[in-house]
């Protein structure tokens, strides 16, 4: 079923190559800088639900997929915003999805779930109608026993530290009993401000009063706003904070003078804010961004490009990130100018940028992270974090940008127990690229030996400024 | 010259998965659901009338590729739209195609070439300067025999359905005659109302005066346009038509009111009309046109993004569809969100999308495709029915969407004979496709299995609702 | 180190297929129709001053790479605009290259260094910290034999021809001495009227004063202009240019009138003219330069879409061309038809276009090169003068334009000593490429072997008009 050789060139040349590069790396911790795993999970450390409420409903890679092909959201348990009636029986979606697990052929999500089946379930068979209810079982036998519950499983993942994404007016509660315990799992969060800068969302001002709240200061202006959340900042540092993360459009940047600001703020707040007001504010607030990271050292991570809640009958029934989140060009070397321009040179000042446009690669975002300093790409992300996807991201950048320009892997995700999957799998791609080097006499076994063991684990733990962290020694038995 | 293991992967272990999944469905029937063959050739069913005006002088593959080496298209026999002199000795043209047959090394037009000479006309030499007439005068031979009429060859090809493609004043004649003959040969018009819906095209006029005789109204109004649009596709269902299909230089699309409609198309008609009109009009009636696909359950195709008639001094001497249509950038994300909000949902709804633009497959296509449920990606399309073209549309679609949101394959062309040598070279692309998926462990066997036969023939079926059509069981002898 | 087979696939049957045809043209002379060498460098036949002087300080692919990771252009010697203090020391900036040496791993810079390191100064181990000094002595040794004086060199690298890149108001001296020394190295100008032509930039009177001088005519106006540089051309012509060089931001072109232009160019002359005056003007002067090229019979090139020293503070400190030129999209199928229209059916019309947006290959420029007598493609450029950007380019390109409208090979570049492992490397990424179609069965061994002559050489000398050009038989010793 999960083959130890998946994923490598059929060639034995090449295979054998990357078979050798991967068991470097194979074993090693997973550095985890960027997710989007819910700290409740490992605060509270309940046992997960049901197979269904595991995998299927928060996936929104899975429930796309399905819907794609005419099964309704409804009948897989995605919880209406009006609260009316979906689909209660975890048996029975798990029975739909099942039914449909062929559309998953040539996918991530089929090689993660197979992988995760395998290696976290111990089950080797394809998931298919007939025995989607003795799969159920064996899932469900598993998470009900204290070796599948999340901490055992974050321990057992070699989940050497695990990022969080988390709102800019987040109390980090969550974050706080997790120190607080005994368990030494790290779980660090990361400072999204997304929603205190969107000023044209319906829930904007809420989120300022809370941030005013949060700070004690009353957020009547773009200064108040601006220290409130330098005040977040601070506070996110203090509980371990290393990197923000940052969603947009378009990558643009471009400073405001203060009164453009405190102008554009001002209207937000009576609520006469248009989208011109909301670009421009998006694209001055890049600028602060930038200045707050190289005052505090938190590494930048931009994602423009993602076209929000695309399906507007989806979105009004069931809310956001259900799969309908669409890319859309962009463009980088006009738009980082002004940013790359004021702070790309500065030692303190390091930005991660990822990208839903595969076409920016070469032309943009190599030249500009291979001259850039403070410059790293982000890996393929989102569509891309596959093997095709991942393997074109490679041969596109390295040429330009070295890989050393680039943010080693991410895994991204929700769905905790397919992180070992998703980095596993990055680990193979990489080898496999490396091995393709190795063969056509590019780089030599030795060059390659350290790649990849830059590509699995050094790399993204220097881009996060993370070398002081490291897996504390399991404890004998 | 024709090896049986063409196109496949080099690396045995891939190769020999490929012919193995080739051999499923090499000799399954052939479903052409998109292309351009003159219905008067099945109609008529007489012979062609010799080789250069059966394969050089109706392929502008062909001739664009020589005449950007120098040849003129007078010298190719290219009518001329004054009615001036062109060469009108097939013998002299071949030859002059045949001098050049070496520019065609690497295309898909001497990968189909080669093996309709092969398979067609039993021709297993390469075409070159020297044995020209030799090769002239074994398809002259060829053609002066009964088994080399279309109607043969549309048996012998097993075609199982072939579309054609009629504008909508089309007065289905030829599909008439054919469905009056004694022949089995299935043969459906395909509606497309490009001509009526181009306000800004000289013959608009003309078109919409035709279309008021055919359907015995007098189109003096946006509305009376529509219902006779209406009428037109009752008549083209009644002749078995399944699908629909469009052309535009950009896909977008955006409804207007009846008012604006209505303006707009009294400003044609009075001659009037801009070119914002143009744009406006076609992205209405985009909608127009889902609508009506939901109404009668006739598959919309699209096609955007080809600039046509670029080379001016071409098209005013030999008119259009000569070589000179240059594909544009195309957007799809935010063009067609009107439309797929309004009918991406609906179950009755099935819209095909073609691009010109490979950088839109990953970033927006499969996306889309793989959340709406109304949508599927037509096969790569024109100058990417290739190869490498078809290669590079299933890696970058496939993670995202699965191959289950894509339609199968079109062949799309007016060259009869070619037909199965185009669906020859597709099966064989999706088997070593396959291929590199069972070798690398994505997929297993048993799956690829399916998903080949998916590929070479069900998914075309379902995506043009012909589940219904079936190959007549051939005469035993 | 430099492995025979290097860079072939590691399948034996397609590596086996790519060393025959590598093998036919491994030894061919080298034809560079583009190129950035300075003539001084063959005029006078000086001694190069060190090894940090020959192989860091001019090369901007090398120092752009460090300077990403954080070392100073000033440790590097770059010498600054202002005239403070760099690094002089050749020993240290050499270290400091090698501690580096690890970034271009995967890179061309990477490929070409260890090839060059080991062709022609024979160091056959990878540069690492500990062995710098040593291999610095090394290429010390070497550049203080007569064997590796400039002139030496070019001979022992058999080159044909070798054209430099020459402003339009050069006065091409060296050239001339070149001419009038005994040594038969053929080395030719190129026409690069970039700096007469843009009018925005702060040289921009200089550069017209100067051109006034040249050609003895005071250029108060667009004529005058005009007419200077048609002088100039046939001055070019004259000492055996065959080329034009054009770069511009966009490919837009489009005529203006002459009262148009002559307002334009009067406006700059008074200091008055705008970016959009630049963009029409530019636009315009394509045109011109087009019909002058007719005129002429000069091969004009061009290559869009750089944005020009993008990082200001490095521009400011060092000036140009320091690694900070970064691509932007681009477009030609609106905005080369113009152009095309007009002059692009013109049999003596021939036309170059490079290009650093990658998704223009497949979409436009194929397109175009595969209808249009005048065009052809530039070889992957750039970025992406590279393994795997040269391979893209070939796969992009070949299916639409076939090979036989593309340029052969230019090794653009300024690094004199590196230009053999250039043209080596892409010998051998054509062969592999070759390789992969004799080993599908899409052109046969006999085919491979005549296509793999015209890339490396044939199509080169056709494009840029060179077929009169023969390298000198050696003289027997």
């Amino acid at each position: 079923m999960v083959h130890p050789h998946r994923y490598f060139d059929a060639n034995p040349i090449r295979r054998d190559i990357a078979i050798a590069l991967y068991e470097k790396v194979a074993h090693l911790p997973l550095v985890c800088p960027h997710g989007h795993v819910d700290p409740r999970l490992l605060a509270g450390n309940d046992r997960f639900p049901n197979p269904a409420a595991l995998i299927v409903v928060p996936d929104h890679y899975i429930f796309r997929m399905l819907y794609s092909q005419g099964v309704q959201l409804e009948e897989l348990g995605i919880p209406r915003q009006d609260g009316g009636p979906v689909e209660a029986d975890p048996r029975k979606i798990w029975q739909r999805f099942a039914d449909h697990f062929h559309l998953f052929r040539g996918t991530p999500t089929g090689c993660w779930l197979k992988h995760e089946f395998a290696d976290v379930f111990g089950i080797d068979e394809t998931l298919t109608s007939a025995n989607a209810m003795a799969i159920y079982d064996r899932i469900e036998d598993c998470l009900a026993r204290p070796e599948f519950l999340p901490r055992a499983l974050f321990d057992r993942f070699r989940i050497e530290v695990l990022c969080t994404t988390d709102a800019a007016t987040d109390s980090l509660e969550y974050h706080q009993q997790i120190r607080d315990s005994a368990w030494p799992g790290l779980v660090l969060p990361t400072f999204r401000p997304d929603a205190c800068i969107n000023l044209m969302a319906p829930g904007w001002k809420a989120e300022i009063a809370r941030l005013g709240e949060l700070t004690g200061s009353d957020i009547g202006s773009y200064r108040a706003f601006i220290q409130a959340l330098e005040a977040r900042r601070v506070f996110f540092r203090q509980m371990g904070a290393r990197a923000t993360d940052h969603a947009a459009l378009s990558m643009f940047t471009g400073e405001l003078s203060d009164t453009e600001a405190e102008a554009i703020f001002t209207r937000a707040l009576a609520g006469n804010a248009t989208e011109g007001d909301l670009h421009l504010f998006t694209g001055h607030m890049f600028m602060e961004l930038a200045r707050m990271s190289v005052d505090d050292g938190m590494v930048m991570q931009v994602h423009p490009g993602s076209f929000r809640n695309h399906n507007q009958e989806i979105f009004q029934r069931f809310g956001a990130d259900k799969g309908c989140d669409i890319p859309v060009g962009t463009e980088y070397t006009r738009n980082l100018r002004p940013l790359l321009n004021k702070f790309g040179n500065h030692p303190a000042f390091r930005m991660v940028v990822f990208t839903l446009d595969e076409t920016t690669y070469s032309r943009e975002l190599a030249p500009l992270a291979g001259h850039y300093p403070a410059l790293r790409l982000g890996p393929a992300w989102w569509f891309f974090d596959s093997i095709e996807g991942m393997t074109r991201y490679r041969y596109a950048t390295t040429e330009t940008a070295g890989i050393y320009n680039t943010a080693g892997f991410n895994d991204d995700t929700r769905a905790f127990p397919s992180i070992p999957a998703r980095h596993d799998l990055s680990r193979r791609v990489d080898a496999n690229f490396l091995a393709d080097l190795v063969a056509r006499h590019i780089v030599d076994h030795a060059e390659a030996e350290e790649m990849i063991v830059d590509l699995a684990y050094n790399l993204v733990k220097q881009t996060y400024r993370m070398e002081d962290i490291r897996l504390p020694e399991p404890v004998a038995g």
